[in-house]
Formats: structure tokens, C-alpha cells, sequence
């Protein structure tokens, strides 16, 4: 097999179902170095990264579902507060933001699969502020791909703490060359 | 916290550890769209870097730690052959693949746990065929980060299979902006 650009609903849903525990078998329990340390000024952590899922979780991508499904194109969906999870995750320690994870993708997935999509529905039309036009199958796929580019983000920041420590091995280590395409 | 660059076996351990149920938790029964595709040409899939970490863990990171004890900087590492898992994965399926992974790695820890290495071990050097004078903990920080840029691939490489499905998302996915930089 080489590629595959088509989308379906199914596995899209097994890919979402999984990254709650992933990311609970990769940062659970870890020492602070791994989960409270960030790639300098401005940049996220691993407990940083985490509120932010948590953030799209509540406001993000069943909200969005949710308006294709009622609005349409009618009505543009409520721009996404990429730094919501500052206040979001204040006080909380990085076992409580991915309990809260577990269950609020839990929560979006019952009711993803409460609306019983249909193949038509998937080329539902709605409006993004910024992107315009978009179909109720890309904000999905984007949804999973979003979890994806968090996981890229994660294993970068993480490899980020032993950018000195690897010495010469630097030159075959590929994570430590990512240069974070922004955030994700 | 910014960041950190200071070794700690400790710390490293404690990643090391937690890798194969990582890769259970994101891998396991996937549909073979997450598992078999790859980013074209040539390039892997995931089946393909669980099959790599796997030949790794044989041949390469217990094998350089004993060559760094025993024989200090006098005898050079053994070349790795990154292509070495097309022969040793052969017929298997992705979950044979996890289920070595887990075990290899765990008789791995276990030897370098019997070592009972002292601060004074990790700066013994050691000689790498191409890039020359390394330390023990160069190595242990290098297999550490190797664990999290073949994460930072697996991420790539199934982001890549929706790069035309999430539309014009595509413009806030940093993983799709990932060039890849060699293989990690």
C-alpha cells in the first residue's frame, strides 16, 4: 500500500477512540523534566498540550458538528480560543487534565455516533470565520489529524529536553530538526 | 520550567519504559489504512518503524552499551542496518511486531538495570563507526530520543493518509508541514 487520501467515518472514529490512552501510556506518571518543561519562551508543554486537547474537546469539535448539522452554512462557527486552556487547566495537576480528556472524547464520541451520520450528511457544508467553506468530512478527518499533529507536537518537545544530551547523534535524530510548523 | 538538556538514567528509564504500551495503545487493531500506508516511494509506514524499533532493540542499543564497558573507545560500534527489519518482520503481523517490541524491551531495561551503572559509567566513551568519540550517556539519551522521533514519524506518516481529507484545515496542521527530514 503507498497512500490513502479518502476519509471514513469508521476509522476515523477508531483513530479518536485511541488518544486518550496513548497519551495516558506516554505522560502518565512521568517525571516533571518530560511533562512541565517546553521549547522556550511562548512554546507548550506536554501539560500545556494536554489543556489544549481538553479546550477543543468542550469548545471545538462537537460544537462545530453540531452547527453543520443544525445551520449549515447559515451561521459560521465560534472562532476556537487556541489559548483557552491557560484558565482552563489553572490548578489542576497533568493526571486530572487527562481524566478529564478520557471523558470528555468519550462524551463527543457517544454523541458523534448518536447522530448516526449518513454518507450524505458527510458532505454537509458549513462555515469556518477564517477557512470559509468547509464539509462536515473534513472537520472531522481534521479532528483526527488534529490529535495526530498534538502527538507530533509532544514527541518534539519531549526530544527537545535532550537536544544537548544526545551530543553527535543530533545529525540522525529527525525530531530534534522539526522546526513546529507553528504549533502543531 | 523552559527546558532542560541535563542526562538523568533515571529520567531516560522512565520513557524508555512506557514506549511499547504506547505504541499499544495508538497502534493495536487499527484499521490497515493507520498501519500500512505509508508517505510514498520508498518511505515507511507504521508497520514498517515498529518493525525498525524492534531490530534496533537487537542490535543496536544493549549491544553498544556492552561494547562501551567492556571495550571502551578500542573496539567501534557494529554499523546499524536501518534496513534490517524488512528481513525480521517479514510474516508477521503488526500485533506479533507490539507483542516483541514489549518483550525485547523489557529484557533490554532489564540489562541495563543489572549493570547498575554509576555516574562516574556514563561518561565512559565509546567509538561510533561514522560520527566517532560518544559517551555512554550520549547513547542512553540517543536511545530515549530515538523512541520519541520514530513517534514523531508514526504521527507524520498517519496524519499523511488525510493531508487532502481535512480540506483547508490543511493550512493549521503543522504535522502536514512536516518535511520529514530524513527518516525521524
Amino acid at each position: 500500500m503507498q497512500t490513502s487520501n479518502k476519509f471514513s467515518l469508521a476509522e476515523a472514529i477508531t483513530l479518536l477512540t485511541r488518544t486518550p490512552a496513548t497519551l495516558n501510556a506516554l505522560l502518565r506518571g512521568l517525571p516533571d523534566v518530560w511533562v512541565l518543561n517546553n521549547e522556550g519562551k511562548d512554546t507548550w508543554s506536554a501539560f500545556d498540550i494536554v489543556g489544549h486537547l481538553n479546550s477543543a474537546e468542550r469548545h471545538d469539535w462537537m460544537p462545530r458538528v453540531q452547527t453543520i448539522m443544525e445551520h449549515g452554512e447559515a451561521r459560521p462557527f465560534e472562532p476556537f480560543d487556541r489559548l483557552a486552556q491557560k484558565k482552563e487547566s489553572e490548578g489542576k495537576s497533568l493526571e486530572q487534565l487527562l481524566d478529564d480528556f478520557a471523558r470528555l472524547r468519550s462524551e463527543s464520541l457517544a454523541a458523534l455516533q448518536a447522530l448516526n451520520l449518513q454518507s450524505a450528511d458527510l458532505a454537509r457544508r458549513g462555515t469556518h470565520p477564517a477557512l470559509g467553506a468547509v464539509t462536515l468530512s473534513e472537520l472531522l478527518a481534521t479532528w483526527a489529524v488534529h490529535d495526530l499533529t498534538h502527538l507530533h507536537q509532544l514527541s518534539r518537545v519531549m526530544a527537545h529536553q535532550y537536544r544537548d544530551a544526545v551530543g553527535p547523534w543530533s545529525a540522525y535524530l529527525g525530531v530534534l530538526k522539526c522546526s513546529g510548523h507553528s504549533a502543531g
